[in-house]
């Protein structure tokens, strides 16, 4: 039965949308396919590795007749990657077999039963629904991801905090070391929810969505999250335990801070980092009267110094940072300017604020040097 | 003492020059340094991996007098790299210690003494001196290297074989599967002599060589081949061991041939090898009247199936071949049409050959499907 026919670009991109998520590595054989649902003309893509699920649909299908079946996703987007763009490319079935035709090229695929495929479930009604414009969520999610963990035997970390609130949604990530916390403002939440997205549902968001003021839709019910954008659904489990306090991380009673170009300051920290120990990767950065030192040295006994001047004229301080947490965080912060907040304590976390972007918070402990 | 004073790219040329060839892990921990020798304004950089020697050398010395010290070659090149391009460098020594600073930046970095570093001893006179243009030289490695084997036990393999002969600079390179030969008219030359170039100068050569028609010098001797063209001159030292007879395995009696395009060879192929199996990497050539066809299959009973026209009209043929043997060869070539010359026995090798370029022979063994 011939499924569907269209120029290899039309048949790449829903592909292209929902294999993302398709581990190389599974446990169940029918994890590395995708499946795939005709409708009449309608064809849905749904790719799932049991945590996240995606769907996306297009209207290319041929013919009255439904067929749904499996096939391995990886395999045919680099069929359809490496075919040249000339004329349509054609999947129909016949034995259990997906054929995929265009000009002189023929690829016959194994298919698993679409019935086997582990579609999530959703809930009958969701709790929560927010929908925001796709710049304002995407941007709040590349603020603050870079201090997600990253398989932590503490899984609560492995994930962003999401925190519905009456006129706002928060985003909060961190590894025990440092905090990164965002908000955007946000209309028709009507009570407190708190939810923990898994990283990679993060991620994906970030690849999936797009700068356009185009609406994305969040909804949430208890163990699930969906994101609606366009022809695009994903649904992802939530991360079950309890966020720390985030509130309690971010310092409120910093009076003296300082402003320093972004770039100044990544240029001197990335130097700097060239000569710490591989293993701590502590920079000391001392501040003085107008003044910011920072230096660095490693086991053999090499040593880095560099100076930026900044507009500080309060007492002394000498405090130690782990550089890949105020990299990580230079890296990924778009603004000129920042703006680094000071407690006359060494042993004090660091606040760094953005003069541009109020919402933005990012805090980093100190290390000892 | 003050050595250097250089705008950073000036410095960062020889340096990048020479200190590819530093291995990340080496037994020595004087390996990681390159050697600088400043005698008056001449600054020399030399590295070496003990098998391979770069040298190069630059007019950036400040004052009269001679040092010479070792440092770690990779530091030095991240800090120069990560400095911003604004006003000179300046390098001194002080305390056994290499200073690097420009602007606000400062760093201090650890020396080994110079007199520990191996620099390779070269021979008194040399036995064969040939001058090409540098572009032939790099042309001829480019169509020849990829058939090199690597980390074969066969250690006369992972090389390429030149030889020198009255008239002419031959390339063979072979890993038993396949077989790339290539040659150049050279002057100069009286005696055959046949030396094989270690994997890593040949790469190496590569990428220093440009596509110029300035000239590059090589000579050899017993044991040691060296190359000289602008400032740089690199030495290696050569494989002991009895290459494969090349001419034994290049077949001279093909009688039919066809033509046929590179890029839809290429193509055709890239596709058929996503449905191989992992491990053989067959694929199956069907030589029918002005029809070539190409298949694979792999575990799970995929298969791939493409048509090319060619001008072709002798008997049929059905052979296979490692699809990334000819691939690699497909890679690297860049011609707009590829020779393959048919032997009527399936177990014969297949020769293909360049309509473009006389001297270059690719033989590919047959497998079993």
């Amino acid at each position: 039965m011939q499924l569907v026919q269209t120029p290899r670009d039309a048949l790449l991109k829903p592909l292209l949308t929902v294999a993302g998520i398709v581990e190389r590595r599974h446990t169940l054989p029918i994890l590395a396919n995708i499946l795939m649902r005709k409708q009449g003309g309608k064809v849905s893509f749904i790719a799932t590795d049991l945590e996240v699920q995606i769907t996306t649909h297009a209207e290319f299908g041929v013919g009255a007749d439904d067929e749904s079946l499996t096939v391995a996703a990886r395999k045919l987007v680099d069929i359809l990657r490496a075919l040249p763009d000339v004329g349509d490319v054609k999947l129909s079935t016949a034995s259990s077999k997906l054929a995929v035709q265009t000009g002189k090229s023929r690829f016959s695929l194994q298919t698993l039963p679409a019935n086997d495929f582990p579609v999530m479930s959703q809930p009958e009604r969701w709790d929560v629904s927010l929908t925001l414009p796709r710049k304002t969520l995407k941007h709040l999610f590349n603020m603050v991801h870079f201090a997600m963990a990253q398989q932590d035997i503490r899984y609560y970390l492995n994930g962003m905090l999401l925190v519905f609130e009456p006129g706002m949604l928060r985003a909060v990530s961190t590894d025990g070391h440092r905090l990164a916390h965002g908000s955007t403002q946000a209309d028709g939440i009507t009570q407190l929810t708190e939810v923990i997205v898994p990283r990679k549902t993060v991620l994906e968001m970030q690849r999936l969505l797009d700068d356009s003021d185009e609406p994305v839709t969040i909804d949430v019910a208890p163990g699930q999250i969906r994101f609606s954008f366009g022809q695009v659904e994903l649904v992802s489990k939530l991360v079950e335990g309890k966020f720390p306090d985030f509130k309690r991380v971010i310092p409120s009673n910093y009076t003296r801070h300082f402003d320093v170009s972004r770039e100044a300051l990544q240029g001197s920290l990335q130097r700097a980092a060239i000569l710490t120990s591989e293993k701590f990767r502590s920079v000391r950065l001392q501040l003085g009267q107008h003044l910011l030192k920072i230096s660095s040295t490693n086991a053999e006994q090499e040593e880095a110094q560099e100076e930026l001047d900044i507009d500080y004229g309060h007492e002394a301080l000498d405090v130690g940072f782990n550089v890949s947490y105020l990299l990580d965080f230079l890296a990924n912060v778009k603004t000129e300017t920042i703006r680094w907040s000071v407690m006359p304590d060494a042993n004090a976390s660091a606040l760094i604020t953005l003069p541009e972007e109020d919402s933005f918070k990012y805090v980093v402990m100190p290390m000892r040097i």
